[in-house]
């Protein structure tokens, strides 16, 4: 009754039309996802913050980035972000194309002029071989902030994590999840989340008001300025969700229970017993799948 | 004629009688060696500095660690450090175990008191398990510094590199080195490296008075107090020493040329030719290995 309401998580993500998913760019995006000399200090990369060991998030409430500065927000997992529709908590980039120069600016991110980072990246020669083998040419000419941005959402379409027991459930194993889970599927189906956490990654990409605890974040309102969407968020994936922690765009809720309990309270209007809450709790762990089998690149 | 005088580097370093070598303790060591959460910022691991990707160092001049502060020395690689008869540049540490609270404690790299690291793990029952797999018995009880510092210990024993050209040309491969490889390795040992930088790793683990172009750093003698020892430093492996720039205790040698340049004129009194400083440097380059194959643990 309740499978056909979800749906399994593909292999691989949606690919866009200008950008082709080849073995030379997913290499690339790689190695510029482990490249701490993108950063001014020399020591930040993506992986500091999207750490593999962490779920490829970092398991702290906000991110720590540039000279041990905090910032506002809960680092996301970019695990299976290729299935996303908008990327941030505010979903002020499309596409994964779009996100991904902004973090080795931000200043409390990375810090580092993108210029900078390019003439950098133009030092090693390594990097005009990947550039070359990934967009053909003149390898040199090749290390641009476009590619750049090319290489890394080539890498995180890879990031993906089929064969949870919910995915392997859905595909006929009626026994990959235990009878709570399956309470707890039911739970979650009957009493609405999946309004917003629907699609493979579970997520509407859309945004919605909600004022989690200690959040004063005005959420989209900063992109768009529009009134209505203040404290409005996107709907994070719920993929992976047991291994995310902590929750919520200010990372201020420690356990996927209180998280529960804070959406039947603020999104539904619902106060959840005990049992319930148990019982999505097991549901959401089931979504945990097997986690990319990335080597860790030797960087020239 | 030279190859008598250089040592193959064996697959696995020498493990000491009261810290078997078993692959529990390896893989609870390298959970413990990705771990952030035992630092006090949540961010830095072992693996922060030790890079994986960038030849198990960090390629930047002096360690970057705990809120941005930067340290008075270079990070070495811990690749072969199990061949190592003494450990830090100082040698304030004579064994792997003795070297690994260290780094968790200093304020300047983790910043974290140890009874509050072990209290950390002990919060996780991954690591209860991990503990008890590793050392027997009870699981928390087996939570302690002790602990931490042997399955460390055994972590880092299996990260070698081993098959490096010029390995191949000591097993009896004589086309493994080029031509320049072989002079270089003709005047390495003519012009009495071999001195310091001897025995499998390329190490004699002792201590030599040297001051680098700017160190002021006083070595060894802050150990001993002993005068004798003001400015000596440990040999460093030249094991990888091309993927481990930039050289020296501060650093400040940024190109493998000009190390070589430094050792000849501080240590032989000699000023090599062009030529003679690019056959040893080619010949260094043959001291790049396989680099272990580590998959990225997914901590709990
Ligand atoms: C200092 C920590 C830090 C670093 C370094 C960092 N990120 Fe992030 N990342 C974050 C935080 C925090 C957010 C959420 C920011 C927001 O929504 O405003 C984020 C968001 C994202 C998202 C959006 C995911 C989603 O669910 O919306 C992607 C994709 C991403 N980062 C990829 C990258 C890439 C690629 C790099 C390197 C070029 C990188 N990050 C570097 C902390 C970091
Ligand atoms: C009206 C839309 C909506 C509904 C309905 C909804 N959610 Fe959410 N969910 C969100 C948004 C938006 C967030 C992010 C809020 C924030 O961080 O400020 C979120 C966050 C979460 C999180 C935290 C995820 C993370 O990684 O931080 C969990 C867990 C969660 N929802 C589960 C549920 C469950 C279970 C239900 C049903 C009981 C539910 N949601 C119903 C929109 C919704
Ligand atoms: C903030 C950077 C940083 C962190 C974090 C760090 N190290 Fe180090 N490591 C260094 C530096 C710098 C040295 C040299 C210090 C000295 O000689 O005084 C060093 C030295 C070592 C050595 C000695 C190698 C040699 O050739 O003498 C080993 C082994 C080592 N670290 C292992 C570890 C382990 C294990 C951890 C985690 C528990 C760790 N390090 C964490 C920077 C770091
Ligand atoms: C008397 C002992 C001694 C002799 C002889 C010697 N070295 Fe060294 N070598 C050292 C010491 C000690 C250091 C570290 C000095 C420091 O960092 O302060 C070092 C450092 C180096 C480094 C930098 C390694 C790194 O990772 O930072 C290179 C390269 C090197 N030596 C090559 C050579 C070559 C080539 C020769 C011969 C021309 C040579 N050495 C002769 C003791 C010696
Ligand atoms: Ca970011
Ligand atoms: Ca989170
Ligand atoms: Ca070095
Ligand atoms: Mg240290």
């Amino acid at each position: 009754k309740y499978a056909p309401m979800f749906e399994p998580l593909p292999a691989i993500a949606p690919i866009p039309g200008n950008n082709s998913l080849t073995p030379a760019k997913v290499e690339l995006g790689k190695m510029l996802f482990f490249e701490p000399r993108i950063s001014a200090s020399g020591v930040i990369s993506c992986a500091t913050c999207h750490n593999p060991a962490l779920g490829w998030s970092d398991r702290i409430p906000r991110a720590t980035g540039h000279d041990g500065q905090v910032g506002d927000r809960n680092t996301p997992t970019v695990l299976n972000s290729g299935f996303f529709g908008a990327q941030f908590w505010d979903g002020r980039a499309a596409t994964l194309e779009e996100q991904a120069l902004g973090p080795i600016e931000a200043g409390i991110e990375m810090n580092m002029p993108l210029e900078q980072a390019i003439a950098r990246l133009k030092e090693f020669d390594e990097y005009k071989k990947a550039f070359a083998a990934a967009f053909g040419g003149n390898g040199e000419r090749q290390i641009t902030e476009a590619n750049v941005a090319k290489a890394l959402a080539s890498f995180q379409r890879t990031l993906n994590t089929p064969n949870s027991p919910f995915d392997r459930y859905l595909q006929g194993d009626l026994s990959a999840l235990t009878d709570q889970q399956k309470r707890g599927m039911a739970a979650f189906a009957d009493n609405g989340c999946l309004a917003c956490h629907s699609g493979p990654a579970l997520t509407d990409s859309n945004f919605h008001a909600i004022k989690v605890p200690g959040s004063t974040d005005v959420g989209r309102f900063a992109v768009t300025g529009d009134e209505a969407d203040r404290h409005r968020f996107k709907t994070p994936t719920l993929r992976n969700v047991a291994v995310t922690y902590p929750y919520f765009n200010n990372g201020g809720t420690a356990t996927l229970g209180e998280a529960v309990q804070v959406m039947g309270r603020e999104m539904l209007g619902r106060e959840f017993n005990k049992r319930t809450v148990d019982d999505i709790v097991a549901f959401l762990h089931s979504l945990t799948g097997e986690m990319p089998d990335v080597s860790i690149p030797a960087l020239p």
